[in-house]
């Protein structure tokens, strides 16, 4: 979110590199707070039960309509493992214990990082949250491909279903790309659908 | 950092719990605008030259003379890796080739979550950056264990030697835990030394 006014006392905000630094922040000249702004991090499961996998149809912008897996910020005081759970029950009642940490992915042009989970449904009671239509199983063949909310949830579940056929899953790191490359510049909030 | 005053118009900020969420924020009942806190990443990295590692020794508060892994801030716009070369090129004048991406702490009371990567030294034309006093070169028997900078890198470098006995390497989730239990609810920007 762009800053214009400082939060310590209320006065307009200015950009300035302050010394020792390399880039350009947003200063306050009458209280000399810098404020910096920093990638949030969102994390969330692979919600497995035998065969198959949970997804969430939002009932939200951005993507309403579109499938999800579980995911949402990381907040303060909570490791990464307990956000990924706490989504997971937030958006489908659904409980899931952590197998593993499987892949990272840098989204620069919303200055976001995700973590996503391996994780095991500890039952069927699960059923949509406050920001779920609807809250499903899928097995591999039934993905509904064309109607997945971002391209990071694609991205993750192409990487799953790939090294699921060989049982390994190393840990991964990759890069989503804007849809948008005629607008580099002008980083939104929310991914494309 | 505690908000006072509205970045978005300047004025006076209280906390709410908005709607459909179930924890306090900081909200501006003029505009409107709600401010989420969240979590910083730090990336850092590990980096090899035949049996030893890179240590710098800070040259700034806090832990100021203590020896430490170079890692720093997450900056927008970049990936975790270039993130973590970039500081070390920062701290250590060190160019470092990523080998994978090898541990990731929560810091929950510093609201820190930790990526570390193991690296390799591209060259021995290091020298300290302007955040360090010095930088050098350690085997396992020489780690100045009394004078590390923060218990992250404790754990890193212990986690890292006993990793490098079988020679595998596996992607670990860990907790730093405070060294003050007794102010669990007064987050401090900075770990203890």
């Amino acid at each position: 979110m762009e800053m214009k006014y400082c939060s310590n006392c209320g006065q307009p905000l200015t950009h300035c590199t302050p010394p020792g630094d390399d880039r350009a922040r947003y200063c306050c000249k009458a209280c000399g707070a810098v404020h910096y702004q920093n990638p949030v991090m969102v994390v969330g499961c692979i919600p497995e039960k035998d065969d198959r996998i949970l997804l969430c149809r939002r009932a939200i912008e951005p993507c309403r309509g579109k499938w999800t897996l579980p995911a949402g910020y990381l907040e303060n005081a909570e490791t990464v493992a307990q956000g990924a759970v706490r989504e997971t029950l937030e958006e489908a009642h659904a409980r899931v214990e952590i197998i593993a940490p499987y892949a990272m992915y840098n989204i620069c042009y919303v200055n976001q990082i995700y973590l996503m989970f391996r994780t095991r449904l500890v039952d069927n009671h699960f059923r949509p949250g406050a920001e779920s239509l609807e809250v499903k199983l899928f097995g591999q063949n039934e993905i509904p491909w064309q109607d997945l909310a971002f391209p990071v949830m694609r991205q993750t579940l192409l990487q799953y279903f790939k090294d699921r056929l060989s049982g390994r899953f190393p840990f991964y790191i990759g890069d989503i790309v804007s849809k948008s490359p005629r607008r580099p510049t002008t980083p939104e909030k929310i991914q494309p659908c």
